[in-house]
């Protein structure tokens, strides 16, 4: 695809905007915090959003699929798919800080395989979209954005989620990037890779993402000029969770993955 | 004292107000950034934003003393002494991330010894400001906050700004509260006290903080209903480095101290 069509990118901009609303009612108010089987902590902000996607999605487009984190997939086998992540940080969500973001990729399903073509990253209070799709550009709240340049790791300022998404090989492998690294910092989620695309950092090093995480992220930061892969240095396959590696600089990429070793 | 005088409130505000202009001039702009000694990166609008905040101060009330985390100390065995750190959360600002906070905090010293008695955090991006003063309350924005009720560790959601700032033993000691605790996350900086005043996290645990940092923090938390003290339960002296523990809670608070344990 040369261009994601117009009107996706419209649709988009209105999920984004239907979710906020949702989300920001909810922010900062006491609600209740109910416990998913893997713990994480999951509210009714979070479901109440996906539905208004969801509900939008099926409206414009009926016969593109959708899949979730709240309420799972369906037609998920179509041309296009829309993977949502309503609170991509809940644990920012529920603590008060305005860092959690609204996920929305489309993937394009062709005869060469699956193909992120839109991505948004949306954090509603403080009002800042991300926005990157094939033809369009990269762009924060509607102005283009670019990733900065930085050759070598011992510049780079690093961004991961937390330590207690590694397991203990890749928090091995994870630590020594670190080590070598200029800055490091924990606790990004999404935002991360909105700060990347903007040339505000150098590098996002995540393991075991879902897939409609990374779906969203990737189009954002390639569009903005960076570079996306797993940490074999391999393209996402769309199909489960997989580890991540952005990085704005392409040379430093290589330099990350090569310390990585995995 | 019984309450904070108004003007001092209001030049608090003021103080606030500028450093924000010139903090949010540079926020996501390329700058230089210079290493000091101790390796912690400091930046022009940190210099620029406290040298606005003490030239008002020198004409509001010429007699007052100012401990600056930039600049030094001028008149630091004055009545009232303002306490100043323009810019806590360097990484954050540096990554852009609008976490980061301006501290002021006025201390009143006494024949019974030194008292804090006014604090603000401010987060200009965000455009939140905390304030707590003796005799006004707390309030954000404006509005009245109050910390909410926490009784136990195991439902406490807890933050503190990052392991790499504990030695061994308070790190050991940190842990225990840490795998007690309901949630826990790192990056807070001073902006997880704001949070704490308003009730949306329960407690906040930190080492070797600076008098320029506990100083402003102090009156908020406490304004707001909540409990500060050293990890030894102590209140702080305001000479020197100490270690911290705000609770929304006394109750939770107690706990706390017991399991830290130093």
């Amino acid at each position: 695809m040369d261009k994601c069509p117009a009107e996706f990118v419209d649709l988009a901009g209105r999920l984004a905007d239907a979710a906020g609303g949702v989300i920001t009612k909810y922010f900062r108010q006491p609600f209740d915090v109910i416990t998913k089987d893997d713990d994480s902590p999951v509210t009714i902000a979070d479901r109440e959003s996906e539905q208004i996607m969801r509900d939008l999605i099926e409206a414009a487009f009926p016969d593109h699929g959708i899949v979730g984190e709240e309420h799972g997939s369906v037609r998920a086998e179509a041309e296009y798919v829309w993977y949502l992540d309503p609170i991509d940080g809940t644990k920012s969500f529920i603590c008060g800080v305005p860092l959690f973001g609204t996920l929305i990729g489309l993937v394009h399903n062709s005869d060469s395989g699956p193909s992120p073509v839109l991505g948004i990253i949306d954090q509603p209070i403080a009002k800042e979209r991300w926005l990157g799709a094939v033809g369009h550009g990269a762009s924060l709240n509607g102005k283009p954005i670019a990733t900065r340049a930085c050759a070598s790791v011992d510049k780079a300022t690093l961004f991961s989620t937390g330590p207690e998404y590694f397991d203990d090989k890749s928090l091995e492998a994870f630590q020594r990037v670190r080590a070598q690294s200029n800055l490091a910092r924990f606790g990004g989620d999404c935002y991360a890779y909105g700060l990347l695309a903007s040339g505000w950092i150098d590098l996002v090093v995540e393991w075991n993402l879902d897939v409609y995480d990374y779906c969203a992220l990737i189009p954002v930061v390639e569009a903005a000029g960076g570079t996306v892969t797993t940490w074999s240095g391999k393209a996402h396959a769309f199909d489960g969770r997989e580890s991540m590696v952005a990085s704005g600089d392409g040379v430093l990429h290589e330099e990350v993955i090569a310390i990585l070793n995995i």
